[in-house]
């Protein structure tokens, strides 16, 4: 009997299912309805839900709430800086089933390849990894990324079935101004959701926007933006992102009326409040705490996202479905005690219940080789006034100073009194082996240097420091670990993460992963940076789209003109 | 520039849009709220919600209501008697500027022909008909169709984008068994929406129903049903047909909670039902009128409806979206004034603007080719005891009589007294050339006969009268306007009504066809028969799919034993 007519025929009762849970209370989303019923599983697939079914293993739930698989509708695995594996490790017995992952990060480390990585390192997970195909890779041509996603990647990555939408669509200027290069990427999927990434565009621009065939937006950050953008048929998806929590701010705006078109979303999590917090499960507890209705806020974390990315197999407990569920003692603070993913108990008490199926060793994945002969990390004095990082607390936009330069010799240096740090990022994929050098002031570093190969969007090898030496070896170790995260003083390495999988992430347990990151971010505080992440931080001031001034290897980037300036004024 | 860039240019503002409709009260169907803007339209989309749009043309709404145009969520086309062009006709001016529709009818007289026909037929018509290719044709073997669907066929609809789902897959028992040719068949739409049509179907059959993959019912009859068909995650949508008017009884299921999973369809509605109360417009009216918010109506007849199938162009008024709207002044009593359809004022005050793009022929489908010499209307009494159609007024459903034959010489007769009238179907697809004669209890005339080739499903020639001659003068008659309603009294045509389109439709307008069927059923009634609609009955005498006993050309059907019966017993 093939699998469908098994499914069929255990839902008729004919054949018994695989596994029946009884005396639970079932969330159903469809209704809004607590159902008292039992759930008939066969093979992945939830056969029926009804009284009198027979199964080769029953497990009782005692009374206790059963819910759909919960739903992260979108994140950036990489963020976690673990592998799909231990990211599922960490999420799964929180009750996710599923994320819808913009495979972002790695795509630009390996283009294409990386999303293929992706979607091969979630193979067998009990999590589902949905992948949108990256959209905006690289950011812009000022910087030398390691892969590049165009409309023909795109098109092979739907063929494929890899990509099942297009992911946050960032280059949001691009399309309201209707640059082709965009329109053709979102052409490409036509049919298929696309997610958008609109910061503050409202109005007109808006309007634009959206007529593109975009459809959601994670970016409100106020009830007013949030409101304009379901008024103009956006899935509002309320982010709470380590560094942008939008959940309090956004939750009035949900009313019974709307509430189907909200779902939630963790965008960046890092390790440490994953560890702490966990994922969406955190975000409906706090909606229902914040007086949303309990199944109401299910409803976003499941039924919502799933509708909104055309996934019909999930977001329910229903015949044919996924059987995704976790299991619950307190409607008004659902904290999973059981997970089911595709048929099987994969978590209870907080822990997967084995290994699931999870390939111990993935491919290797992008570079990290660096022409080191050929890096310039001396400055020629070419001028006496310069063009300085202003880096503000907390914040990825930077100022865009002018300043006059200290040097030493014919040398321009770093001047700790000024607190003015100088900055290096290195191409590490393999292709020009170029470096860019300019300073950073108010990051407040008073010796030794930090470096790292996470650097956004390009994740270049990057390094920021008091002195040449002490980030030449934080660079070097960064780089000797195959990518990471490093502190030096002098020749000595303080602390350090390995994050091997294309630079970007641990293959380690996420718990391991998360210490480590508090130690090198604890090293890093040690040497003076008030900053609450300096490697957090560190890793913006290379990105090229943040306003105002940046420094990618190409040199330093001035935002508002979108060119590549020169160090000196 | 392109269409696209042209949109965008006039979201953004840059461009005058081609109109502009101000001082609207937007109905918006993702809040539920109401909102004063104007809408910017480019081409046949929207461009723009807000203030400031410029336009080369200009409506001023003066404070009129705008909602998006209806959507009704299943209607079989045919059912009208009238051709798309036609049917747009009759429903658009009402709001409705979207339908999905099953051509079963059609299919079963031409096969995938016929639902190409359909397809060109609504081609540039200011109604959108999106087609669901039928799924059981023909309904059995033991009926000699016109053609078949089979996966193969139903691969090609898809393919060729033809078909955007599988219509309601009425061979619900075959879906329940995993009757391999339904799976093959749902499987071949994976990914699409798959209607159901499962009238009482509760339970575990329910389960193993929606389990194969049937995502929506509008077979529901009372609330239970409804509220299991919800709950098991099927979009319920509450039909209003003609002969199956649900609306009332199932208004009382429907919660805030759950509404976003309710559709409005007509199913079935005869040409006088819609030209009398209408289609979609009358249910939303109605729902209001039995305490159904307005907006939440609204949305049941447009957005809900959209998400369903997949059509994320419809069902809002926003960016990017068809700009296919109605205006209306009462909010409590949507009654259309305006109505756009893709950016087009195409109806005022209840009639079309205009000729839209309309092809005035059609070319032929189907055939209506009787072997006359090949039909045998006489009756060798064989036996002294035989089945008879138990008929019952205004039910699909009919009895499994045995009676003593009234015989005359050596023919079995009708028998007036009695109220046994003759029946016979005629292969009238140029396949066998073959016939079914049988004897209907109840039907009531006293002389004269009724005939037609609207039979469901196979739709051969069906005749039912109290004498040959006139049972001959009248099949004579349908097949002679190449398909059509006949009624006789010996030699005499005493009314009629051609349905040259497949033997099932005109191409006159829907209120000329409404008139002409009216004169049918009135001679039919004249003639004796007590129903309300002798045509309707007729035509379900000859489908082999409700119980208990029916006639096709291949002969007597006994539904339980779902097998060719004889005529004596």
């Amino acid at each position: 009997m093939d699998e469908l007519s098994r499914l069929l025929s255990v839902a008729r009762g004919d054949t018994q299912a695989d596994l029946v849970l009884t005396g639970g209370r079932i969330v159903n989303t469809f209704t809004a309805e607590i159902e008292q019923a039992d759930i008939a599983i066969a093979g992945t697939r939830i056969a029926g839900i009804g009284h009198g079914y027979e199964g080769s293993h029953r497990i009782d739930l005692n009374g206790a709430f059963i819910a759909p698989g919960l739903i992260d509708a979108h994140v950036h695995i990489e963020s976690s800086l673990c592998v799909p594996s231990q990211f599922a490790s960490a999420v799964v017995p929180r009750g996710i089933t599923t994320v819808v992952a913009d495979p972002h990060e790695i795509a630009n480390v390996a283009g294409p390849a990386g999303v293929r990585f992706m979607a091969d390192a979630a193979a067998g997970l009990p999590l589902e990894v949905i992948l949108m195909a990256p959209s905006c890779v690289p950011a812009t041509p000022m910087a030398t990324g390691g892969g590049t996603i165009n409309a023909n990647t795109l098109r092979d990555l739907r063929s494929s079935g890899i990509a099942r939408g297009l992911g946050e669509v960032m280059n949001f200027p691009g399309v309201i101004a209707a640059d082709p290069d965009m329109l053709d990427k979102i052409a490409v999927m036509t049919g298929l959701p696309v997610d958008g990434h609109c910061p503050g565009v409202t109005g007109a621009r808006l309007n634009a926007y959206v007529a593109a065939g975009i459809g959601s937006d994670h970016e409100s950050v106020s009830p007013a933006e949030a409101r304009e953008k379901l008024a103009r048929g956006m899935y509002l998806l309320i982010r709470e992102a380590t560094n942008a929590p939008n959940l309090d701010a956004l939750l009035p705006v949900v009313t019974p009326a709307n509430a189907r078109r909200v779902c939630f979303c963790t965008d960046d999590r890092t390790p440490l409040d994953l560890l702490r917090s966990g994922s969406i499960d955190d975000m409906v507890r706090r909606a229902i705490e914040r007086g949303i209705d309990p199944i109401e806020a299910i409803r976003m974390a499941t039924l919502n996202t799933a509708e909104w990315f055309g996934l019909r197999h999930l977001g329910a407990i229903a015949p044919g479905r996924a059987a995704n569920m976790f299991v619950f003692d307190d409607l008004m603070r659902p904290q999973a005690k059981m997970v089911f993913s595709r048929g099987r108990l994969v978590a209870s008490d907080s822990a997967l219940t084995g290994q699931h199926d999870v390939p111990a060793n993935q491919n290797p994945i992008g570079r990290c080789d660096v022409n080191w002969p050929n890096v310039r990390w001396d400055i020629p004095a070419r001028g006496t006034r310069m063009r300085v990082i202003g880096s503000l607390p907390d914040q990825l936009v930077t100022e865009h100073c002018v300043m006059p330069a200290t040097a030493t010799v014919d040398r321009v240096e770093a001047d700790i009194p000024r607190d003015l740090l100088k900055m290096i990022v290195i191409e590490r994929h393999g292709k020009t082996g170029g470096s860019g050098v300019g300073f950073v002031q108010g990051f407040g570093l008073r010796r030794g240097a930090i470096a790292g190969t996470v650097a956004h969007d390009h994740h270049n090898l990057i390094a920021l420091g008091a002195d040449d030496l002490s980030m030449q070896s934080a660079a070097r170790a960064a780089a000797s670990l195959g990518g990471g995260l490093a502190v030096a003083v002098g020749e000595t390495i303080i602390a350090h993460l390995a994050l091997p999988v294309g630079g970007l992430m641990s293959d380690r347990p996420l718990a391991e992963v998360a210490t480590g990151y508090q130690n090198v971010v604890a090293a890093a505080r040690e040497l003076g940076s008030p900053y609450k992440d300096p490697f957090m931080a560190m890793s913006f001031m290379a990105l090229e789209v943040i306003p105002a001034l940046k420094l990618t290897d190409q040199g330093l980037v001035d935002v508002e003109q979108f060119k590549i300036v020169d160090l000196f004024v």
